[in-house]
C-alpha cells in the first residue's frame, strides 16, 4: 500500500517541479496592488487544479480592501477544497497560501526570482519555500492516493488564501462565519507555513504573539530649519530618543515594569527538551554575521528566541531618513517598537503597561511637547499541547520516514492565524514545517530543498 | 538726484514684479536633477538681464557633479558681472543665488508655487523671498541708475549661483580661482539672502556654523525578521538609540564634554545689544506652535538662536520610516545629526569631542555591534565687525530710507559662502537682508512683500 504510493511520488517528481514552476511563475505579490490580476489568477490556479483532483471545490468571496487613496480592491478569493466526507474518518484541514513577499532580481538574487531555478538540489524562486512548495505537497499527497485509486485515510479539507504575507485580511471573519459549516466536522488543522531549525525535522508548537506600537511626540506646527530654530524649541526627535531609550538596556532586558511578570516560567522540563533540541549556536552566530549574540548557550538563546519577550525598536516616521544631509528639526515623529508576546503575556496588559510607563518617563522630562502611545497590533501568543495525539502522530511520521525524533520547537515569529484558528474552532493544531531552516523566507534566493519537500509527501500518507 | 531715482523706481514697479513672475515660473530647483534643465535656462536669464543692462557678463563654468547612480552632471554656470571700473570709485560685490527649494502644490500651497501670485502686497511663490528678488533688486538698482543715464556712485559687481540650495556645490573651487581676477579689485561683498527678524529693517553680522554628524551602528549582514531573530542579536537600533540620548539633556543643554568651553562669553555690551532688538517672545511661540519654548526670556533666546551651540537630531536613515507597521530589525543604521558653530568653535575640535564622546559612551554599552562615527559637514561660523565703515553705511542707509535704526542681528543657520568669502578673499562682507521675517523660506507659501522689496531699491542706491 504505502509503498504503491511512495513509487508514484517518486515516479512523478518531475510532474510536481514542473507545477511548482507554473505555480511561482505567477507573481502574487499581495502586498502590490498593480499584480492583484496575478493573485486572482493564482486562486483560480488553485482551485483549478483541486477541482481537477476531484475535490468539492469552492472560490469564497471575502469582500475588498480599502486602498489609502480611497478606492476599494477585491480581496483575493479564499479557495476551499473537500476530499472524502466518512463520518467514521477524522477530517484534516490544511491551510495554506499562494501569495508571496515582494522579489525582483536587482534585490540581490542568483536567479529570476519569478522562474524556479533548480541548482544542486534546491528549487529556488520567490514563494518556493513560503508557501507554494508545502501547500502543493499536500495536495500531491491526496492526489497520490486518487491516482492509485485508494482510500483516504482521512477526509481532507484544504483551506488556501492569497492575502497572508500582507496581513491575511478577510481572512478571520471569513473563519468565523464558516465555524458551524466549513469547520464544523473537521477534527485537525495543520499549518506547514514554517521552517525547520535545522537539518533534523521538527514539529512547531507554538508562536509568539506581537504588540506593535507608535510613540508620537508632536511639537511644533510644520518642520523647521534646525540652524534658524535650533536652540529655541524642545525637539519632538531629542524626547522621542529619550523615550524609547528606555525600553530596554544595552544587554538586552525589558525595563519596562511589569512586562516580565507574566512570563511563565521557564520548567526543568522545558530546560531538558531545549538541551535535546539540535542547534548550532556558532553556525546561527555565523549566518547573522554578529561578533556575539545575545546569549551563547544554546538553551538561554532558545529560550529568547521562542518563550521570552522582546523589544525591538524598528524606525521613525517623521524624521529625516533620507542618505545625504538636511539640517531639519522634525515637527512630529513616530517611534515604532513591537515586543513579541509569550505565554502569559495578555497584550491588553501590556498595552496598558507600555502606554504607562512611557506616559511617566515623557512625563519627567517636562516638555512642552505633546505624545501619544498607541498599540496598533496586538496578537496573541499560541502554544500547543504536545502530549496531544496529533503530535504523537506526528512524531511517529517524521520517526518513520527519517528515522529520527522530530525536534520539538517554538517559532520567535507570529503566525497570527494559528490562534485565531484555535479561538474560532476549538480544533487542534499542529504546525507541521517543510521550510528548510536555510530556506530565506521573505529574502533574496529564497528556495525549497527537493529532498525536504519529498518528505512531506511521506508524512502526509501517514497522517 | 536720488529723486529722479526714487520716481523711476516707483514709476516701474510693474515692470519689475512682471520680471519676478517670469524668473519664479523657471523651475530651478537645485536638488531635482530631473529639473537641471530649468536651472540652465534660469542662469542664462540672468547672464541676457545683465547683459541688456550693458553690463560685462560672464557664464563661468565651475564643473560636474558626481551623482549617486555614477554618471556626471553639469554643474549649472555661475553668472559673473561688471558694471563701471573706475578705480576711484569702490567696488562692490552683490553675491545671490537663484536656484529653489523644491515646491508643489500639494506640499500646502494656497497658490500654485511657481506661479506669482499677488496677495494683499505679498508675492507668493517659490523663490520669491529667497533669493530671486532679492537678486532683482540689486539688478534693478544699477537698472534705475543706467536708464536715467546716471553716474554709478560705486563699480557694481554680481556674482550670482545656482546650487546653494543643495551646498553651493563647485562654488568654493571658483572663488578661489578668481581670487586675483574677478575679486581682486573687489572691496565690499553684499549678501542678501537673509531676512529681518521683525518688523524693524535688520543688518546681519553673524551667522553659526554647522557640524553635521553620521553616527552609524552596524550589527548583522542584513536586515532581520524581528519575530524569528527578537531576543539573539543586540539590536544596532537599539545601540543607536542609546548613545543619540547622551548628546542633550530634555532641557536642552549639550551634554558632550567640552563643546561648551569654547563658546565666546556673552558680553554685558552684547546683553545690552540684545534687549534693545525688536523681538516679540509670544509671537514667536505662536508662530512655531509650541506651547513653550526652551527660553521665555527675549536675550535668552536670541542668545541661543545665533550664539550659543544647539544639537538637533534629524533622523536616522536605514531604520523603518514608512508608514505602517514592519516588523523588521534594521542592520545597519545611521543617526545624524548636527551642532551649531559659534566662536570661538573650531569644527576640527568638535568633530573630536564628539567622536570621543560617543566612542566612550558606546564602548560602555559592551556591545558586539560595530560603531563609526563621520563629520560631513564642518562650516565654521562667520562673525562680522559692527563697527566697520561697511555697517555704518548700512546703518544709515537703512536711517534714511525708513527714519529708524536698523536692528543688528545674527543668523542661527549658517551662510558658508559668506565665510568662504571672508577667508578666500578676505573682503569685508555685510549681510543686508531683503527677506521679510515671514516670508517662509524652505517652507510652503514662500512670499516678498512688495513693501520690504521695495526697500532694498532705495538702500541700494545710498551706497
Amino acid at each position: 500500500m504505502i509503498s504503491n504510493l511512495i513509487k508514484y511520488v517518486d515516479d512523478h517528481q518531475e510532474e510536481y517541479v514542473q507545477t511548482l514552476r507554473e505555480w511561482v511563475a505567477v507573481e502574487s505579490d499581495s502586498s502590490d496592488v498593480t499584480k492583484r490580476a496575478e493573485l486572482y489568477r493564482m486562486m483560480d490556479m488553485v482551485g483549478e487544479k483541486l477541482r481537477k483532483m476531484g475535490g468539492k471545490v469552492e472560490l469564497v468571496d471575502i469582500g475588498e480592501e480599502q486602498l489609502p487613496d480611497g478606492s476599494s480592491l477585491a480581496l483575493p478569493k479564499v479557495v476551499t477544497a473537500q476530499f472524502g466526507s466518512d463520518v467514521n474518518k477524522p477530517t484534516v484541514c490544511v491551510y495554506g497560501h499562494v501569495d508571496v513577499q515582494p522579489a525582483q532580481k536587482e534585490d540581490g538574487w542568483a536567479t529570476e526570482p519569478y522562474n524556479l531555478t533548480e541548482i544542486n538540489g534546491n528549487l529556488y524562486g520567490r514563494g518556493a519555500s513560503d508557501n507554494k512548495a508545502p501547500v502543493l505537497a499536500w495536495i500531491h499527497a491526496v492526489e497520490a492516493f486518487k491516482a492509485l485509486d485508494m482510500d483516504l485515510p482521512v477526509n481532507v479539507k484544504y483551506l488556501i488564501e492569497g492575502m497572508e504575507e500582507t496581513g491575511s485580511n478577510g481572512l478571520d471573519a471569513m473563519i468565523k462565519s464558516q465555524k458551524s459549516t466549513f469547520f464544523s466536522d473537521v477534527d485537525y488543522i495543520i499549518i506547514s507555513d514554517c521552517g525547520w531549525l535545522s537539518k533534523r525535522p521538527a514539529l512547531t508548537y507554538g508562536t509568539r504573539g506581537n504588540c506593535y506600537f507608535f510613540a508620537e511626540v508632536e511639537g511644533p506646527k510644520q518642520d523647521l530649519h534646525s540652524g534658524v530654530y535650533g536652540g529655541t524649541v524642545i525637539e519632538p526627535m531629542t524626547d522621542l530618543i529619550g523615550i524609547l531609550d528606555t525600553l530596554i538596556s544595552p544587554s538586552g532586558t525589558i525595563l519596562i515594569p511589569g512586562i516580565r511578570d507574566a512570563v511563565a516560567p521557564f520548567s526543568d522540563e522545558e530546560w531538558k527538551m531545549y538541551q535535546d533540541i539540535e542547534f548550532d549556536v556558532e553556525s546561527y552566530r555565523e549566518k547573522i554575521g554578529v561578533e556575539q549574540l545575545m546569549y551563547n548557550n544554546k538553551v538561554e538563546l532558545l529560550a529568547h528566541r521562542w518563550r521570552h519577550p522582546t523589544v525591538s525598536i524598528h524606525g521613525i516616521n517623521g524624521a529625516f531618513s533620507a542618505p545625504g544631509t538636511k539640517t531639519v528639526i522634525p515637527a512630529k515623529v513616530t517611534g515604532k517598537f513591537s515586543i513579541r508576546q509569550v505565554p502569559d503575556m495578555d497584550p491588553a496588559v501590556v498595552e496598558k503597561q507600555v502606554t504607562d510607563h512611557l506616559h511617566s518617563v515623557f512625563a519627567k522630562r517636562k516638555s512642552p511637547n505633546k505624545l501619544k502611545v498607541k498599540m496598533i497590533i496586538g496578537a496573541k501568543p499560541w502554544l500547543a499541547d504536545i502530549k496531544h495525539s496529533l503530535y504523537e502522530a506526528g512524531k511517529a511520521a517524521v520517526k518513520r520516514v527519517f528515522n529520527v525524533d522530530a525536534d520539538m520547537i517554538r517559532e520567535g515569529g507570529t503566525i497570527p492565524i494559528a490562534r485565531t484558528f484555535q479561538d474560532v474552532t476549538e480544533k487542534s493544531i499542529i504546525m507541521l514545517p517543510i521550510g528548510g531552516f536555510d530556506d530565506g523566507l521573505h529574502s533574496q534566493n529564497e528556495k525549497m530543498s527537493t529532498k525536504t519537500w519529498h518528505y512531506v509527501l511521506m508524512c502526509g500518507l501517514l497522517y
